[in-house]
């Protein structure tokens, strides 16, 4: 076994700059750290591209990734390419799951869909991607502007759901010509819409979600055949991004 | 108007010390920075202790804080003190709410409470506060391990609703005796629960949701008079704290 002292070395210039993220996407890789997030995506059947441990790791690689020659730092050379505070040890490159891929159909018309617009906080994201999982979603898909679904922060919020549930890029226009050529309804969350009333509601459904400070845009909003707000009895004058789509999703998971 | 243009002036360092949350903390103080964090308290009823202002904001001063003369300090100084990275030239220490209120009643035999036993993460805490207010609960109850509601990234993750409802601070041990005192159901989110479903819901209620990571005390969970699950079908092994939050409180909150 080799142990990699030098920060200089190719193979740890190499990861180090994947492990900035606008590189690893260049490249359509993810740079994953720490136990929890690699044993995740690991357990979801993502196959290792590269498995970075310390000397003292070596074992965890036999374990999680035989088959795969791991590259092995001394402490101090880990920690320096690290993105954590207290570095674990374990690092991954992964392939990015493909973001382009079709709309999936997949549950006897029993379909529901999170379509995200322009979703920029990255615990939002997420926690959305989570969520959807629990609930039985059958894709998030998201516009060209929300944020970056690799993005480590997110991966991080989804607890291991980025690699459960098929998370999509489309531009709205792609959205509505799959949805309404296939008949699906299209729930715009809006703060000027009708009360969410589970009487109004049938599968297969998507529902919109706009950006944390301006909601959906109106063009957005107008596509969609029904606007939908939650009822809210304080003084608070809106629904954190995610929480509503919690509260929708779960009212229609109950007609899985 | 005398713009104070020094570190070193007393008073800028008497502001510069409340900046530090653990030191305004020791005064029951709070500093808020930004207009819309200072706009929303403001708005709610919160009195201004002190008002500090660049040059150029006094006239913020004169319109949001009438009757209280403002600290004028230069951009200079300002952004030294700043806690924030774009510094917006307005701040202010108000009084911390009370905290060891007791518990209140207020709806006629509906109150909805939600009890929070060792929140960890302010986003997560902000959120439910939040939501709390926005589906009209009577107050939230933190435990003494729950992190600090006054806590900067808390406040803000609220969006002003910290300011309309109230955040109470008590043990698991005063919640069961008001509780259980008053007849009111105690509802454990816990994975081992049974599964929600609306028909076993009756107010008055409180709902308890652990820490992220371990959920409720093993104690606590046995001393509520209910173990609820939220239905998952997914892969997800369970949900964020504040979506679980959301979705019992909004199934709660069609009972008000």
């Amino acid at each position: 076994m080799q142990i990699i002292t030098s920060r200089d070395n190719p193979n740890v210039k190499r990861i180090a700059k994947l492990t900035k993220r606008d590189q690893a996407k260049k490249e359509n890789l993810i740079y994953l750290e720490g136990t929890r997030l690699c044993e995740e995506a690991l357990a979801s059947g993502q196959a290792a591209v590269e498995v970075i441990v310390t000397e003292d790791k070596t074992g965890w690689a036999e374990e999680h990734t035989p088959g795969v020659e791991p590259l092995v730092l001394s402490s101090d050379v880990f920690r320096k390419i690290s993105q954590t505070v207290n570095p674990q040890g374990v690092a991954l490159v992964i392939r990015e799951p493909e973001l382009t891929a079709e709309i999936p159909h997949g549950k006897d018309g029993k379909d529901i869909y999170v379509v995200l617009e322009n979703t920029q906080d990255p615990g939002n994201l997420g926690t959305i991607i989570r969520t959807a999982d629990a609930f039985g979603l059958t894709a998030v898909i998201v516009s060209p502007t929300t944020c970056d679904p690799f993005n480590d922060k997110v991966i991080r919020a989804t607890m291991g759901s980025v690699w459960h549930i098929p998370v999509i890029r489309k531009t709205m226009d792609e959205c509505f010509r799959f949805f309404d050529n296939a008949g699906i309804d299209t729930l715009a969350m809006h703060l000027n819409g009708s009360e969410l009333d589970s009487g109004i509601l049938r599968l297969p459904c998507a529902f919109f979600i706009g950006n944390e400070g301006d909601g959906l845009t109106d063009e957005t909003a107008a596509r969609c055949s029904k606007l939908i707000r939650i009822p809210m009895r304080g003084k608070a004058e809106s629904l954190n991004a995610a929480v509503a789509a919690s509260v929708i999703g779960y009212e229609l998971s109950k007609l899985l």
